[in-house]
């Protein structure tokens, strides 16, 4: 018996454990970061908001002009076999298609790679670590970086392209915070590494409608606020009006909604997560288990 | 006997088949592009101006805040081994800094984590096929993508955000251009997939000054150009200047100097490469054989 506790990942068919999930060097996912993924949360034993997950993965995949050579049926079958057979019930679980290498060698014709799909799985990542979610986050804004423009770098197709955020988390790290948030060349706030970005004034709730990824956080999030009675607006965030709100959170799938405390020298506040982002953070854990949204994974 | 002839790789000291290369797919050098490399030509049994892309991988690595865990003299040795082993005469030769997996699991702080280097090796890349280097190549210039701004994502430190290269490539590749060459928003002429790019007007040799990579081949061309009497100049290369130049042309370490004979539907020189570009080409070709800029390989 393999020891797949602390991961495990589906290759070309078998499953494997996570040490031995590798790819080639010159494969171009690496090499050009030519590559899509998605990772959809597991909790308790199912995966959550699953078809949501896999909508946005084929959209990636559309827009990257890649080809995972499987239907969606099966790479759902591929990744419910690789939790049933790993055994987690909270799990990070990542689904991946590169683009490959030239079929033939030395061709630099992206229309002539050998695409690939593969998955893997690891423990529950909170992208903030789950104490300091509770207790309530701080996050810098650098003036630079500035987040890889939408006419760059499509940023709705789920990619690797993370130069900025590492700059600016490098940044963050060293003056005390733990993470970064990136504007964009506007001066507007988009998103950071691993999460969507939301300003709370009265009942309006503001998150960047452009220039972000279209987080499945972030949409369980609008519709959260939609039930409590509340404004969501999606549009451009300046910095000034977000400095200014009555609270502000963040989204992501590792860790649902984080309050934030603390942006460079501006206290939100007074330092204690704000009653919004605090019942928004618990209302996500109690969906994340509602029969509505989940699939549940039939262990080995 | 193991065959080394299809590419050779150096990982953590062992010698192995270029098939056998490979790095795990939780890697933040693949899941973050997280990663610095370079290449240096190997041609005719040695390396051309090793010293200078080695300067240039330090540079870089000390731009990403990346430790190889290795001396500059050690990763000569390294890449000298790999290469006497594969016994190429003819290579791409390459060398990595993976920033690697974070120590503790699921940290996701850029200072934790376990750096590594690497390199590889397989036979000599011609960045634009040889036979249409020498009959003049094509490039289409798309609206967008715009090249990765220097303010979201550092091209002076040579990375593998391709994203904007690739989405270019499959435009050019669709409209039967040879490759692509990128704007940046301001409307001036960058670079493409793996090349820099060139204007001459009369006996000035134009080549942007910001926002691309600093080429070695880049460099070579400016002082073939000064050698021959001609004027370098350094600065931002408007659309508009560049498609009135007498000539034009890419320099890369895969293929040295290749001759632009059309961008979109403007046709320079007829159709055919340029007195300049072709003569450069040449002297190319010929300093890659000069001794002073070689470093000669021992095989074995
Ligand atoms: C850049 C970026 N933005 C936003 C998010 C949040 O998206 P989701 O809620 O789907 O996890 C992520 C998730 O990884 C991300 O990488
Ligand atoms: C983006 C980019 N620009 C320019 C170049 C040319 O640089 P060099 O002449 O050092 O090969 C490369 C080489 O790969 C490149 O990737």
């Amino acid at each position: 018996m393999t020891d797949l506790s602390k991961g495990a990942a589906w290759m070309a068919g078998d499953i494997l454990p996570i040490g031995e999930a590798k790819m080639s060097v010159m494969d171009w996912g690496l090499t050009h970061s030519d590559v899509t993924y998605d990772v959809v949360p597991v909790w308790k034993g199912g995966f959550f908001r699953l078809d949501d997950y896999m909508d946005r993965f084929l959209e990636s995949l559309s827009a990257m002009r890649l080809d995972p050579g499987l239907s969606r049926a099966q790479m759902v079958e591929a990744l419910t076999d690789m939790m049933a057979a790993s055994g987690l019930q909270d799990a990070y679980c990542a689904m991946v298609c590169a683009r490959g290498v030239p079929l033939i060698p030395g061709s630099r014709d992206p229309r002539e790679c050998g695409n690939h799909f593969y998955a893997w799985c690891v423990p529950y990542v909170h992208v903030i670590p789950f104490e300091v979610a509770e207790a309530g986050a701080s996050a810098l804004i650098p003036d630079s970086p500035r987040r890889i423009p939408q006419d760059s770098v499509n940023p709705r197709a789920k990619n690797y392209h993370w130069g900025d955020f590492t700059d600016g988390l490098f940044q963050a790290k060293e003056q005390g915070f733990n993470t970064v948030i990136l504007l964009d060349h506007a001066g507007n706030v988009t998103e950071g590494p691993g999460f969507n970005v939301f300003a709370i004034k009265g009942d309006r709730v503001v998150t960047s409608g452009h220039g972000v990824l279209g987080g499945i956080t972030r949409r369980t999030v609008l519709e959260m606020v939609a039930e409590r009675g509340m404004t969501p607006e999606e549009r451009p965030l300046p910095l000034e009006e977000f400095l200014e709100a009555d609270e502000v959170f963040l989204s992501s799938s590792g860790g649902g909604v984080t309050p934030v405390v603390r942006v460079g020298y501006r206290v939100f506040g007074n330092g204690a997560p704000g009653p919004v982002a605090s019942a928004l953070r618990k209302t996500y854990f109690d969906w994340l288990v509602a029969p509505k949204f989940r699939t549940e994974i039939a262990y080995a």
